[in-house]
């Protein structure tokens, strides 16, 4: 695996494979962009940078400290003497997009860069706005400098297990086989998004299917599940390439937040029921599962979609396993019950296929006490900079107005 | 029928009910706002009037000459004593969009506002990209705007038939029971949206129904098909109030444009193999569905799906039409396949449910041969306007680049 960057095609001499990575300074692109420079492969950083500025207006902080993203791939240089090329722009500016296809020209772009809180998409109407817009145009961007500058450029795209919402049968990955009438065909599977972010990425998969069949763009969507985890082999190598790892209302995930809980003494804030079951990955596997999906591209005009993750969980089931290992280590874990700030089913079948990337050689990182453990313990290191104000849910599904909403530095709404 | 504008629930006094009419200069939204004014509702008119801008850019123009939106609701107020209040603005510019809800307070909305001509979308990036901004951020604030400051209002919004391509399977309206390894759901319709102005219907569907679950909007979206014909009583009252009528290779739909090109002796442009079958409908019965839908709102919180359409036609069924009763009016008409400017199935499996509008009291007016009679002669009549360098077809869906394309006065492309 270790030469995997490398094409190695008879006429041609290797060449690295050249990966765009969008969204590189958060918390799954950063990872994945060391960890493919690792394997080799030529890689390129476009960041607008806009999610640590959502993180200053939110008065949000990562558990974490993380560096620059300009001193994040200085650091990395000077360990592996690898580059990192690094692009800084909004990739909803077209013209800025289209320098950095010319001048890096990708075999594969991943895109990572997006607004991705559901939270924060039903703050207020201005950041629902925001998020479709962002969502939306930037990858309708990026198909459009696919097709005018790199034909053959495999899109990697990610998309969300929550676009199929929770449906009464099994999840499929992306498409389903209908008998109905007595006639039968393979369509998309019916999207059910339930925030303005997770419409945005229905929308984006929508488009990207379309680009396929009209312009014989090849992509593949991950529709991934929540990730949970902070370290990875690259990014232990040096505090500076620490990645960011978010604890608070608005852009903690599940199994993130309630080791933080854990760990400074704050009872799990379980969702109404707590019902709630969904895919999950270790951030590990996230990385592993981009690198299978570049190694073996989708055929030009085809639109593949895999469902990545490794384990489904309900939230009850992660709260007794977060309280468990956090006994283990000398914590008192209390879990509470918070009304549920979303509109979700709290109790529903939920069953999702995710057998398309281990056929292709992915071997999970399962859920297991000693990852909860480095998790608590990684938690319980950072526990001075937990800002416990941000830790409930403060943005309601239901009370989104059109108001601008303002963040007051003392309160908790 | 004719009281129908008024609200006669036991204990208030009956007050005529508002109708708010987005993209009331159109051609659907015209007709709509004077039936709706004629039947004793309140009307206003909100629109930008973007259209009659994108038609100067392009260089194209209405077959039939069209007055001002000014000129015409006066002398709309002038043959029948009833005001249609005029609200100009761009309804993705919010505080507009506030203003004419606090100051009009529809009881519904009727949202034709949108850029909906699918060559529009795909003449370049930047129309590519306005069309799903105008579109998907105007029905985002539309949703906003009602639960903002008239929770209980009714949307009734203008999808397409399009929206759901060609499955190889009976299209139902807006959902379709699924039985999946042993388990049953009823599921959103899987919707494969065939360009970038379909594709923006498609992400409007997704978006209201998350509303009507999550903050219980009562929505009707109504997916019609292809409408044609020009005349309604209303505007037939007066040639200030004539229609607007598409001819041109870019806003012209299907049959009215084979009427206009068997008018000038063009030959009709079929494309490809003329096999694409679609739904269509009569504008008289535009106006009637409307009027039905408003009468008989959706329930807080549903999201209905009509599909509005009253027969099934190929291109090819269409083109024996139009030569059939040319023929009688002394036409000599042709017609040329003309290499398909879409990427779409030539010949496919097309039966589309349409009975729910019907169930709530829809007499269709099918297409007859005096139908077809009266848009030629109407054709006829207006033939000296006809730009015949806008017949042909200019906009490729492979060919569509990121360059502004500008259009020249003096060529076909
Ligand atoms: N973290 C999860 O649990 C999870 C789960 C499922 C899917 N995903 C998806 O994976 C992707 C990455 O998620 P993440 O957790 O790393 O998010 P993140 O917020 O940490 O990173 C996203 C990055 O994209 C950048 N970005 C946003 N809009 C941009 C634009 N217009 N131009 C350029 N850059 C832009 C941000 O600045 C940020 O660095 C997202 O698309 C997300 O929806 C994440
Ligand atoms: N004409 C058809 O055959 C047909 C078929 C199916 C669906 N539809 C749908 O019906 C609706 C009306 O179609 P039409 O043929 O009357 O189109 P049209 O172009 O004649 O009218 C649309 C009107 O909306 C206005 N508008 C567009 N964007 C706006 C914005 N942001 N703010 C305010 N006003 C805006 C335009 O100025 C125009 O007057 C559309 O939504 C269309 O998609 C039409």
């Amino acid at each position: 695996q270790s030469s995997s960057g490398f094409d190695h095609k008879d006429t041609e001499p290797s060449r690295p494979k050249r990966v765009m990575i969008i969204g590189g300074d958060g918390y799954c692109g950063w990872a994945t962009a060391l960890h493919l420079s690792k394997q080799n492969y030529e890689v390129a950083i476009v960041d607008s940078l806009v999610r640590r500025l959502f993180d200053h207006q939110l008065g949000l902080e990562s558990l974490t400290p993380i560096s620059s993203i300009h001193n994040r791939v200085r650091r990395w240089k000077s360990l592996t003497d690898k580059t990192i090329e690094l692009f800084v722009g909004d990739i909803c500016d077209f013209e800025f997009l289209s320098e950095t296809f010319k001048s890096f020209e990708p075999d594969s772009v991943v895109h990572f860069g997006e607004q991705r809180s559901a939270p924060y998409s039903m703050i207020d109407r201005s950041r629902a706005v925001f998020t479709q817009n962002n969502n939306v145009i930037g990858t309708l961007n990026v198909l459009f400098a696919i097709k005018e500058y790199r034909e053959d450029c495999h899109l990697v795209k990610l998309g969300t297990m929550g676009e199929y919402g929770t449906p009464n049968i099994d999840i499929e990955e992306g498409y389903i086989t209908i008998n109905h009438n007595g006639r039968t065909d393979t369509l998309p599977y019916p999207k059910q998004g339930s925030s303005f972010y997770h419409l945005s990425k229905v929308h984006d998969s929508n488009n990207i299917a379309f680009t396929c069949k009209a312009w014989g763009i090849r992509a593949t969507d991950l529709n991934q599940g929540v990730v949970y985890g902070v370290t990875t082999d690259e990014t232990e190598m040096h505090e500076e390439l620490c990645n960011r790892f978010d604890y608070d209302g608005v852009f903690g995930t599940a199994l993130n937040r309630f080791c933080v809980q854990a760990a400074v003494g704050h009872p799990l804030t379980v969702y109404g029921k707590g019902g709630q079951t969904r895919g999950y990955l270790d951030i590990r596997d996230t990385v592993q599962c981009v690198e299978l999906a570049i190694a073996n591209p989708a055929q030009p005009g085809e639109f593949r979609v895999f469902n990545q993750f490794t384990e489904q969980f309900s939230v009850n089931e992660l709260a007794s396993l977060v309280t468990k290992v956090g006994k283990k280590l000398g914590l008192d874990v209390k879990t509470t019950s918070v009304p549920n700030p979303r509109v979700e089913a709290e109790e529903h079948y939920y069953n999702a296929k995710h057998t398309k990337l281990v056929e292709l050689g992915l071997k999970p990182h399962l859920l297991s006490d000693s990852l909860l453990d480095s998790v608590l313990n990684n938690a319980i290191r950072f526990k001075d900079r937990v800002d416990t104000k941000q830790i409930m849910p403060s943005v309601s599904w239901k009370k989104i107005g059109v108001k601008p909403k303002t963040v007051s530095a003392y309160s908790n709404n």
